[in-house]
């Protein structure tokens, strides 16, 4: 080695280091000059606060107008009804999805808000564009609030200037300075995307609107059918009772397939998402793409300038550390390119490998939540959250609900970047220390070490067999249909003789241990569904705490069962309504027909159907019962023969603070 | 900066650092010579392997006199019953911790088989003695097979030759130019401690073999009372039943209490560990001894050399890095001193912390064995495993049987290696970018970036504080002794205005997720008794899969509640047998007492017991039921109809089984 070093040294013998090249060639880098587009963002961003302004007052006029003339409350402050399953959850979804990207770019862009340019106090511009962004999005969100042609006509018009102005700015100047030039157009695709969809909904409903067929897209919470057909989902399927056969085993096969099928979400008709569980899914995947997108501009336009940039100088820097790759100075250049390129490779695969473990975890994370939903929907509370909880609105739960799609953002953001990093590393690993030297046939290190272990390997190895097959054979005596041990002083000699052994075996298992567990919590970083920690101390993991918190509170505000419940008293008093009415008009006219119900039995029965529903619905739901007033869980027995009947009231006023919360009114005024 | 930089240069000037010190001076290092001790290793392991081998003849013979004297079966080759409560656990438990003191430095040591210094071959020599130390302590075991004076005087000698050479070597050549000079001594340590315990314990049961007093202290298992006390124990305590106060929460202190009291195991008295338990534990503690001392030998005298070897050469070392700690050499010195001194400290604590860690979770090991196997033998099979199972021994349970206490101390020195470099991190990370820097109020750099970020922080606080506020106060409404939401319209307009800042605050939490779930996973890696993955893929984690399986055999084989019942069926058999001969003596002399009895009554009145107390048994311990003959669990229903009386037939030949083994014979000869 060192006579091919010293011959080496002599050839390079420095001829060129400090006369012709004193700085090693570089490639001229692309110079992108910043650049102005036609709408200003600046002035863009003056009219189109002012524009926003006017349109909120113009709708709250509007709203004022129709509260006087129908009566009706409408919220234009509270446009999305986080705790409703069944309404059009496009434009709150595309809302978010824009509200994101604007915040992924905040920290990356140079002037976070766009009145200003003062980088000195960047950090303060910052904290208050956290604030500008969502108030500057809020009427394209209001404007869906009145169910008006107005309120949709004014929606359409600002998604349009929204978009158009976006996909002007990035035509006019679709490369940027920053990172990589064509970053900045493509962070923007999904806000492109989420602007576009609602360009196209704000037109679509105001055209249903004028048509009237809005209300069966969009009609109330309540008076859908979604809530009673899954009462009625529920009713139907008898569940098949695998009890009685879970004690034979499934095959391996069974076993795989329903664990891949276990990571595939298909939809099913009878359950929709809450509404936040749906802009958490899409956030979710914009933060994919967008961790994605600069995973790949801050690194690999750098690694590949770095690749064309590699002279002959590489050869001398490398023998400058005594790294003689081989004598022929192109043929360095050859090596450190493609060790360059495999880099990259390595980088690239790290990252799609993150990308796609996160999809599926995605994927996972929906099957799961439905699940988990309906569990406690159906009152599986113990086997939801291994514990027994009361379902009951409370002051932490709240707060994790109300930042529960954030966090979820926020998870999938650090998770992609762990990921990255530790596939990185280990695809490293992996190719230099494996794959290369196997394909090349040197510098097999690797291979030396493990191979002069050898013995040692196969004796590990062989006592791990040796144990598995006296067990079988000579330990474990199978006897009419029971299974015992055998040979019981054999057992314990071996057990004694192979103490020593076992020893060195359990470091292996220790070392697998320790890969299994980082590489599974790595994996599951991002999901907030599942617990990273042991089963007894669940609690302190702060992801899994605030989804079992959101849990909570979602099942006990919007149970389907529930709202179907109330949905069907509410329907009984309208029918009621129109009944008494129907029957004053006809008695003018019918006084000899005797078929005359009288009124107070009528509505004892009503009353007694009423009970009985009720009684089935909270039976059928026991998770229903820990939210009834004066509900105390010591008197469980006496609970049935209480009062019943307020029961109803209160789910029904429950539904009126539902429905205070921006989404009611049958009458579309057209 | 520069302009320091600049006169510091000069005044270094690299004076004398070619010309008088050509090479740093080093502190000379205590040269310690190779040490023979006048036992010399080889020539002891000759003579001991040849006296052992003699011994077992000895033993061999005597054991086939004893067979052939009283027609009892006794199995030299199996001296420990590892699924046994009772009996007396010193020997094996000493002789499994020299064995595993053994093990640890056969690596280390330069010579890994006495009989030969072949260092080519050094690895098969490894492997060879990793069987011939467990054949060479055997007989140390056997001895106390026979419960026999001519075994004890045997036993007794082995002992007092091991320990006495041990001792007689290591006072011979107290250092050792191994690692450090005193760790050869110190790493023997637990291993003289054993051997004394041995030779203390075998002329102790002479002593009582002598007197006839050993069998109450070494009994026979099922004769114990242990059985009978535990069953007893069980049938007298009710628990108080809490279920109906358990909807209270208990309150912080309670809760903190309680955590408390749950890592600190009292000995209960109606509660024996199964011996492999035991042997865990003593091997671990073991375990822990001697990593920790690797760790302080290996590390602390190199550091105390290096930090005495500081001249003020460092300053024109680190002069050449461009650090200049200050313009005066001494003060360099003084500074570099100092700094070294921290770091060992650092790793001092680091040790000690990992130390006391492993401790805690020893000790809170033993506390979490004792209830799985109490739940285990009162059914819970589904608390204890979250899951349903069926406690019968298989291949892989009893494979991982086999291995147990070797896994806990391979992990254990595994968890302690990765916890102390994790914990030494972590304090150089602590004291040098905190503590340090906040006493000499300098290199404030973490202070400086957290400080200029102020604003930002404090905004994630308020936004925090602003949510759980308004919750507070705002959003949830108590009346009438239930909490329901209110003013669902503002909590939905914040929902959405904070969610770019909760952003922002789930990525802080995600970082304390990351933190959280590391150090917890560090903390518990030596434990097997945890699983450290979630809790839907607990089986994953090798270790606590280990421990699951073991948990089976150990249950399946050795209830108590099971021994106790054989136990007195063989009571009854053995009354029954002298009831019937005191009845033949007696007969003959009264004839006339009339108070004969039908001996088939009494056999149909014994037999109907039995049958009483099986029941009885059987659903007081339903998880018995999965180990008897023929059980299927699909015609649970007539069960308790079939046949009864052959389970006491099982029970007694499972036990008999047991006694196979090596623990039996009422009669000592003496």
């Amino acid at each position: 080695m060192s006579a091919t070093e010293d011959i080496a040294k002599d050839y390079y013998d420095y001829p060129d280091w400090n006369m012709e090249n004193p700085v090693p060639t570089k490639v001229p880098a692309e110079v992108i000059p910043p650049c102005d587009p036609t709408a200003d963002d600046r002035l863009y961003h003056i009219c189109i606060s002012a524009i926003s302004l006017v349109v909120m007052l113009i709708l709250a006029f509007l709203a004022r107008r129709m509260k006087l003339a129908d009566g009706q409350k409408r919220s234009l402050l509270s446009p999305v009804n986080f705790l409703d399953h069944t309404q059009h959850k496009g434009l709150a979804v595309a809302v978010f999805g824009v509200l994101f990207c604007k915040l992924f770019g905040l920290v990356i862009a140079p002037n976070p808000l766009p009145f200003t340019t003062d980088q000195a106090n960047k950090q303060y511009w910052i904290i208050v564009s956290l604030f500008y962004y969502p108030a500057l999005y809020f009427p394209l969100l209001a404007c869906g609030t009145l169910r008006n042609a107005v309120g949709y006509v004014l929606g359409s018009l600002l998604s349009w200037t929204h978009f158009g102005v976006l996909v002007w700015q990035k035509a006019d100047c679709p490369k940027t300075p920053e990172i990589y030039k064509y970053y900045s157009l493509l962070a923007s695709l999904p806000q492109v995307c989420c602007l576009a969809f609602l360009s196209f909904q704000y037109p679509l409903l105001l055209f249903k609107g004028l048509k009237g067929t809005e209300k069966t897209t969009a009609g109330e919470d309540l008076s859908s059918s979604y809530y009673n057909d899954y009462v009625k989902n529920i009713l139907k399927k008898k569940k098949p009772s695998k009890t009685s056969t879970s004690t034979e085993k499934p095959t391996l096969v069974e076993r795989i397939t329903d664990a891949v099928k276990s990571y595939i979400y298909i939809p099913e008709e009878v359950f929709r998402f809450p509404l936040k569980l749906a802009i958490s899914g899409v956030v979710s995947f914009t933060a994919l793409y967008q961790m994605a997108l600069v995973f790949v501009v801050s690194v690999v336009p750098t690694l590949q300038i770095v690749r064309q940039g590699i002279n002959e100088d590489i050869a001398f820097l490398l023998a400058g550390f005594n790294i003689i790759l081989s004598e022929d100075r192109a043929e360095v250049v050859r090596i450190v390119v493609y060790y360059m390129w495999c880099v990259e490779v390595c980088y690239l695969s790290a990252m799609t490998l993150s990308c796609s473990v996160n999809l599926v975890m995605l994927m996972r994370s929906m099957v799961l939540h439905r699940s988990n939903l309906k569990g406690l929907y159906r009152g599986d509370i113990y086997n939801v959250y291994n514990c027994q909880r009361s379902i009951r609105p409370s002051r932490p739960a709240l707060v994790c609900w109300m930042g529960f799609t954030s966090f979820q953002a926020a998870h999938i953001c650090l998770g992609m970047l762990i990921q990255t990093i530790v596939f990185f590393l280990c695809l490293l690993i992996a190719v230099f220390l494996i794959i290369i030297p196997i394909f090349h046939g040197q510098n097999l290190m690797l291979f030396k070490v493990l191979g002069n272990m050898w013995p040692f390997w196969l004796m590990l190895f062989s006592v791990v067999v040796v144990q598995h097959v006296t067990t079988r054979f000579c330990f474990i005596k199978k006897s009419a249909g029971t299974r015992d041990l055998h040979n019981r002083g054999s057992l314990f000699l071996l057990t004694y003789l192979l103490f020593p052994v076992n020893v060195l075996i359990g470091v292996v298992l220790g070392v697998w241990r320790l890969v299994i567990t980082a590489l599974f919590n790595i994996v599951h970083l991002g999901r907030m569904d599942i617990s990273l920690l042991n089963r007894n101390v669940e609690a302190f993991d702060p992801a899994y705490r605030c989804y079992a918190h959101y849990l909570k509170i979602e099942v006990s505000q919007s149970h389907p069962v529930m709202k179907a419940f109330c949905g069907m008293m509410l329907q009984c008093a309208r029918q009621d309504g129109a009944e008494k009415k129907a029957r004053d008009a006809e008695e003018g006219i019918q006084l000899v027909n005797q078929e005359k119900k009288p009124q107070h039995k009528v509505s004892i029965s009503k009353r007694a159907r009423g009970h009985w529903q009720l009684l089935y619905t909270l039976v059928n739901n026991p998770s229903l019962v820990g939210s009834r007033k004066h509900f105390q869980r010591q008197s469980n027995e006496s609970f049935f023969n209480g009062t019943l009947n307020w029961a109803a009231k209160e789910g029904m006023k429950k539904e009126a603070g539902n429905m205070e919360a921006g989404k009611e009114t049958e009458a579309v005024t057209n």
